[in-house]
């Protein structure tokens, strides 16, 4: 099929099919179908091909096949890096063969099949300036694909890029949110550690940041833990606590008065000179709460009493 | 300008631009410079509007503005969402009057300038489903706009509409990966609580998963404060530890040995039945290290052997 012969491209409607095609994609298989579709719609061929690439391996998917057998579909995958689709991949230019020389083609002894494909048409899938894939376009005709199908397929892999890295985005997106609400289950976990540390006596060496959200975590703990046990006293380090704000240092207060309530005895070590100025200019009292310099002196204060 | 007039878009080049100018898109001023850009390449009229959702607020910002003044721009993003293009952000329909009737028209008692505009076209920007802006165009010619100028244009918003989800996943990425990071930070500080609870006897109860990574970290942190201060005794209390593999109860048999290279008595509290079956399957051995079923009773023993 020679230049001219190339039919009229209805180019509004085309580029309204791309723009519904590609904005309605939400997964990888919707992808490679809308690609497939909008190829043919540009320019219909015996043989077309998408790679993406597999970024836990460095190889070629071969995501969408037109006119391969399954055995062919494998073996194109395999071999990819090593032919012109991987030379496309690499380099991030186009491979265009307008008439192929059949002799001289060494692809065309991958398949029997092969022999037939007359021109050739290899395109880059970039987006982020980063190869993302190839597309991949055979045709049983020489000069099948004019300057107008590369300039409208390069435009099609151009967008198709955009809307891979949007979809890698998704993905990373997904396996952060999981992550965070992991982490911070297990922060919930590690930031109320209490033990027994003797009969009787409750230990709570709380450590980092202090806030409201975790001054209410201790405190569900820590009043639960005393009610069920029998607790003599509860000893809350706070050594390792970092600047606490004046509604922490409130909240604390709050919770060495419920334990009181409760019939334990509370102790308090650890407060750092910035907590104790906070405490005064705040007027927050600690009324019958013995405070410690360390945990040390405390737990010996502790067993003193029992 | 009648239906005729309008010039042959050459709209391989078209397809081109917009393809190469969204895909080079990093932030919302590249997006909005980019909008306006091929809109003026699909039609060039006198005003040229682009809004932009703010989520925070659920009201339109005026991100583009061609044709108005700066006090005119900020006169139609504060009454957007009352006008034409509230309602065409609301309804996500496209709102076109082929010609404007100057006496009915609300927003021509806007701005003195307003008088001109005697054609209009608003489209809703729609990701995902999701209204997320409006594009609005005036013309101070009746009829400037065709049925090929509302596909291609919105053919534009649609496109738009994918690539400004991306940036909005893009900003949510970086959020989430800054709060993974500091949940890290937070969890590795959290994850080795050590305490002096007597003279020269550490504590160090353990909470959470431990896997070797944190073994690692529990080392570091528990054999420098060894060698820091004048350590009699280590008491690591593993009561709240959930499951234990082979690799991390390893760990923790190392950690008691260095311990006591560094001339420190090593004592563990709290081994779970099934990590003491893990320790006789795999044969690790605890040698010289005592081992207490509670931290309560590994104290007294610290104490007494004071």
């Amino acid at each position: 099929m020679s230049h001219d012969e190339v039919p009229a491209l209805d180019l509004v409607p085309l580029l309204d099919h791309i723009a519904t095609a590609l904005a309605s994609v939400r997964d990888e298989a919707a992808l490679v179908a809308a690609m497939g579709d909008i190829m043919q719609r540009i320019i219909d061929v015996e043989y077309v091909a998408v790679f993406f690439l597999d970024r836990s391996t460095s190889r070629l998917r071969h995501v969408f096949a037109r006119g391969f057998t399954e055995e062919e579909r494998l073996e194109a995958e395999r071999t990819a890096m090593d032919r012109h689709v991987g030379d496309v991949f690499c380099s991030q230019q186009v491979f265009h063969v307008p008439e192929v020389a059949i002799e001289s083609d060494p692809s065309a002894q991958l398949s029997p099949r092969r022999h037939t494909v007359r021109s050739r048409l290899t395109l880059p899938l970039v987006g982020r300036g980063q190869s993302v894939g190839a597309i991949s376009l055979g045709s049983t005709r020489p000069e099948s694909f004019t300057q107008t199908h590369i300039t409208l397929l390069s435009s099609v892999a151009s967008l198709a890029g955009v809307v891979y890295w949007n979809l890698e985005d998704l993905k990373t997106l997904e396996a952060q949110l999981a992550l965070t609400r992991a982490q911070k289950e297990e922060l919930r976990r590690l930031s109320t550690p209490l033990l027994e540390i003797a009969p009787g006596v409750l230990l709570l060496p709380l450590v980092g940041r202090m806030d409201t959200a975790r001054a209410d975590q201790i405190a569900d703990r820590l009043l639960s833990a005393v009610s069920q046990r029998a607790t003599r006293a509860a000893l809350i380090d706070v050594t390792g606590v970092e600047a606490m704000d004046a509604a922490s240092v409130s909240a604390l207060a709050a919770i060495t008065r419920a334990t009181k309530l409760l019939g334990a005895e509370c102790m308090l070590s650890g407060i750092s000179p910035a907590s104790a100025v906070q405490m005064t200019e705040h007027d927050i009292h600690l009324d019958g709460v013995s405070t410690f310099s360390s945990a040390s002196n405390a737990l010996v204060a502790a067993m003193r009493r029992s």
